[in-house]
């Protein structure tokens, strides 16, 4: 008989307990998430989420980071050398996730955290956002070396012109978010970002 | 000795109660924020808040109205003919705005009512944030028929353009929203907007 391996053990436990936290919070929304709710899902005591993450928040974020979302991916745009074309593909991509039900739960959820706890937002801005507006940034960058982008565009305040119209019709729910509707705002932005 | 007049009496009460709201969000957050506490503050029985408001978000989103936020104000935006000097002008205000601590505290329980309980999304949506971006509309159609903006511009997303970015980044925390940041964003909508 074999002696049972500690650390894959424990590894199991904590996959168990980010997909019980993802889960939840797609079925039932992040309100009513508690680390009570995690613990029986997953099958393991409190105390071992605690030993690894301080809140509910925490474990939340964490379950995003290991579904793909934040740092440690790769998360680098397509760069086919048409900056449209590459751009219309990850609005679309966005889009598309904004209407998926179970990714607008977690996407709920973070902006939820992020407005009722402002230590959970570094966190979130950094380790969830950070590496997407980053990767962003890298392939507008990149245009910029080929003459497709004004040399002193503002890269920070060009990413915020992509996402920022789609977060902002996604929580405010304005109209519908659409392809048709990326793709106009890449047409925006192309022209906002074109050299003079 | 003069009768009381009711109506009169029921308008200082509603003025009283709404204040109450606004305040008390100001001071300790909206999650904190209860019929009982504002009936305390405003010095009247929590029956008359329910008597004419469902819920605590009823009041608050009210109370957001009445201190000039929405509906039934004239909002409309500067109009010198210059679209560039009266885009700045509005969005440095709005910059100015997300860094008052007590005009933050309420956009950031709006946010969190929006997010929370779907039934207030058409209220705020339609009452508190519509006729701003009908009004930022009215703006752009207006140098659309200067021939200062592309006639075939989709305006709903020319709005968005230059909203998004700061709701974005006042929601993210990715960095400082100052008067620059301001002028960078009505820069890159007037590029995006200019007729080819």
């Amino acid at each position: 008989m074999k002696t049972p391996n500690p650390a894959r053990r424990s590894e199991q436990s904590r996959r168990a307990i980010l997909t019980a936290a993802f889960d939840l919070v797609a079925e039932t929304g992040y309100a009513k998430l508690t680390i009570e709710a995690i613990a029986a899902r997953a099958g393991v005591g409190k105390q071992t989420i605690y030993r690894w993450w301080p809140s509910k928040g925490a474990v939340f974020v964490e379950a995003v980071l290991s579904m793909g979302g934040g740092e440690g991916q790769d998360l680098s745009l397509p760069d086919t050398g048409d900056l449209g074309a590459d751009l219309r593909q990850v609005l679309r991509a966005i889009v598309d996730e904004y209407n998926d039900p179970r990714l607008e739960a977690m996407s709920r959820a973070l902006n939820l955290e992020l407005l009722q706890d402002p230590s959970m937002n570094t966190e979130i801005t950094e380790r969830v956002m950070g590496p997407h507006l980053e990767a962003t940034k890298e392939r507008l960058r990149s245009a910029q070396r080929a003459g497709q982008v004004a040399a002193d565009a503002d890269l920070d305040v060009a990413v915020e012109l992509l996402y920022g119209p789609v977060y902002h019709r996604w929580m405010l729910r304005t109209a519908p978010l659409t392809h048709a509707y990326a793709d106009t705002l890449v047409e925006f932005a192309l022209g906002a970002l074109r050299p003079a």
